[in-house]
């Protein structure tokens, strides 16, 4: 490096050092923090974070850190608010959990035992929910990628629903239903101009879409009775939850009035948010980089819960077709993050501090490797073992992966930290499990917290499973003088 | 979406497809392709792509899809150059593979039996290089998370080499030492001012590094042999390495001169690229994106190459020690991505073809559950079916796990593809294993191509191993009545 820029990178930094206190309290967000309770937890002195009475602490003392821990009762709390029929409304809706957000068969089986159906994407979710037990009119079959057999074993169980993510996939469904002599019961996943579309569902707009109902319903095989769309892009609004569906609505009158077709199964997709949890804005990352600036934290008041969200589509969808005089459809709902995203927490341990110019690393044993999400989300972090002390220093929270990727907090102010220390990342049980690598790190045991008792979900990875399915694991020649000497 | 909104959005998307083909032209890349010789991959008439004369192809018929490559035999050239002594040298570098890079052990046994070392990260890595029967000389220990057994077990054992990753560790080893009365031999990571620090080593500037040297050089139970540093960002070209290289050795003279220390061992780290790959450059990301522009191929052979490097290495340490009349240190290097970056390659198919209204959609078996990297680095990608067919159309080739994150290639020419063809991505050598998960599909196969012949390393994951750590696995009840009805 030259002595030119080796100088100018000296009075930047020198620069962001003496801003850095003016702009965080100047640029200060309205809200740094989303206080414990909101999640149930407790401070008990002498013992810190309690959840039902627990002591965060003491669970990761007896099932090793990092540790993932689900809340039964929350995740019951919104089972039962999703399944809930809405005030003065004769039903609700159907529920089925978007497997791929928490793949947990511990997880998966509760809210199976308490009537949610299972979403699936892949040959292997389809196994597994048959495995759990999950009766076929329960699945609906959603996705991109849908193997040969998968879909031949869809249809002979006879599944609820199988949606075509586009139109090209009703040629393999049709041709399968009419080897195997039955008529499966088929949606189209259609895309509106709300959110993302990408790779996924046939658009509304110029027509495509009811070009591939027509499709469809020309072949005998085929026994089409949904619509499937999803936003796409995070709800957290009525107004972003109206505006589609209002757009999937209008379409449907088009297959009324174009096809004479009135559907049976109305199915609304996912993508309603975890209140607490919201995508970190470019701008909120790039100040909190520089400036160490708090990132704001959600109001998880403020966004769209679960039983408005189920009361508006049910209010949403009957309202259009009583003004209409036709009888309104039944309403599936694929909630995922909504779900389970704040029933579920990742407890780590800080291992090592290491001081630098203008902040302080904590090391902690659980990084992007179980945790990918918290790179570009606001996620709630608890010190377990002195939540209310004064957060009075500034942290860059790593994990232990050896690369500068690791980072899951830039500059975030934690009270004052010790080696050993209890850190709890909340709301993860949505797309942490799945995301989650053995990069050089085994991967950690999930318990259940339940009414004060805890349940082993899964044990922690261990070094053998790692490499158990390896077929060179002894001992290899090494020449143990140098070649270089 | 407001009718006004909705206007400007088709405005835009004309225009952008107006401009496309103009804009392909007239910004056209220099290089966009990197031929398949490069990699010793030949086409055969009505074969299409063989490796050492096996068809690609057939690998995936007889293996499935997707599936692991490992081709042996440029494995060992690469191992080959890293040990080679550089012409007119009297020795060479001694080298320590990055496990975290490419942890298979059917790789990492090959490297050892040709003399190369381990440079672990963590416990499990220290466990699976003793389980391979590396003998403890040929064990680096790096990295800012070493568990207390972990240390525990190096020391006992005698590794060649434990660095501290920053001053906060040395404490530790001390006490450990003390404790089992050994004295093993350090190492202290240092950072320079060339590529990224973050939460790695102790930066030179300022003292910082002199200091933690007399720290350490101050407890009896430490033997400060060594100095670890790594360039951190990528290294392409000679004058990288060299800058990074002078300022080491500065700061090795300071060591000799205040503190009266001469190293044994000066570990250069890593960041060699693989010359095939290059990180893609934002601006180049959005051309593609928007305006469908190729993703510009790297240079192969403007690259630093392996052999060019360890002679580099040898010669900036050797003359600089030699104009101060000292024994020059040996020399340790910790190549990551440059040893298996370019050796290993990853076959997936086309699943299902989906029209859109300005590009074709390919939806393969495998995306960034398997292949993270390709998000973010040049990857060349192969046609096996018909490599030499005109690349007439356009794909967004994405992967099968249910979210738009899954793209691989934003826009791609390709030869026309059908469903079932074979694709080839390559230089998986490196990340791509260690950043796998299991996101709604099981992990794939992995095999060593070797003189012809094929031989399984890794079998691929199945359904039962997906839940195998499951207490949970049963049927649950599952109510098959619906409860909105």
């Amino acid at each position: 490096m030259s002595l030119k820029n080796r100088l100018v990178g000296t009075a930047k930094r020198q620069m962001k050092q003496t801003l850095r206190p003016v702009l965080q309290r100047a640029m200060a967000p309205k809200r740094t923090e989303i206080p414990a309770s909101y999640w149930g937890l407790e401070q008990r002195p002498g013992q810190g974070l309690c959840l039902e009475g627990v002591p965060l602490k003491a669970l990761v003392e007896r099932w090793g850190s990092p540790l993932h821990v689900v809340h039964m009762a929350a995740l019951r709390r919104n089972v039962e608010r999703f399944l809930a029929v809405p005030q003065g409304r004769a039903g609700g809706c159907e529920v089925f959990y978007s497997y791929k957000t928490n793949p947990i068969p511990g997880v998966l089986s509760v809210l199976h035992g308490m009537g949610v159906g299972a979403e699936i994407i892949s040959a292997y979710e389809l196994w597994l929910a048959l495995k759990l037990g999950v009766a076929p009119e329960r699945i609906v079959y959603n996705g991109p990628v849908k193997s040969e057999a998968s879909v031949r074993e869809a249809i002979s169980r006879g599944i609820q629903l199988l949606a075509a993510n586009h139109a090209e996939e009703l040629g393999t469904f049709a041709r399968i239903a009419a080897e195997l002599g039955k008529r499966p019961r088929v949606a189209l996943r259609v895309s509106t101009d709300s959110g993302w579309a990408a790779q996924f569902g046939t658009p509304i707009a110029g027509g495509a879409a009811l070009r591939a109902y027509a499709q469809a319903r020309a072949s005998s095989h085929l026994d089409v009775v949904g619509l499937h769309a999803h936003r796409g892009a995070t709800i957290r609004t009525e107004g972003e939850f109206t505006g589609f569906v209002e757009a999937v609505l209008a379409f449907t009158d088009t297959l009324h009035q174009e096809l004479g077709l009135d559907l049976e199964v109305l199915d609304l997709g996912g993508s309603l948010c975890t209140p607490s949890v919201e995508h970190i804005a470019e701008r909120d990352w790039r100040l909190n980089l520089t400036f160490f600036r708090d990132v704001p934290a959600p109001d998880p008041d403020g966004a769209l819960g679960i039983s408005r969200y189920v009361a508006l589509a049910v209010e949403l969808v009957e309202s259009h077709y009583a003004r209409r005089g036709r009888q309104r459809p039944r309403i599936f709902l694929e909630p995922g993050r909504a779900m389970t995203g704040d029933t579920q927490l990742l407890l780590g341990r800080v291992h090592t501090l290491k001081q630098g110019d203008d902040r302080t690393w904590a090391v902690l044993d659980a990084g992007v490797n179980h945790a990918e999400c918290v790179r570009n989300e606001y996620h709630q972090l608890f010190h377990v073992d002195r939540p209310d002390a004064p957060a009075s220093r500034v942290y860059t929270v790593v994990g232990p992966i050896c690369t500068p990727g690791d980072t899951l907090y830039h500059a975030k102010r934690l009270p004052e930290l010790t080696e050993g220390d209890t850190l709890a990342i909340m709301d993860a049980g949505a797309y942490f499990v799945p995301f989650a690598t053995s990069f050089s790190y085994p991967q950690p045991a999930i318990i259940a917290l339940d009414d004060g008792k805890e349940r082993l979900l899964r044990r922690a990875e261990t070094f053998e499973d790692q490499i158990a399915l390896d077929t060179v694991t002894g001992a290899a020649a090494t020449p143990s003088k140098t070649e270089a000497a």
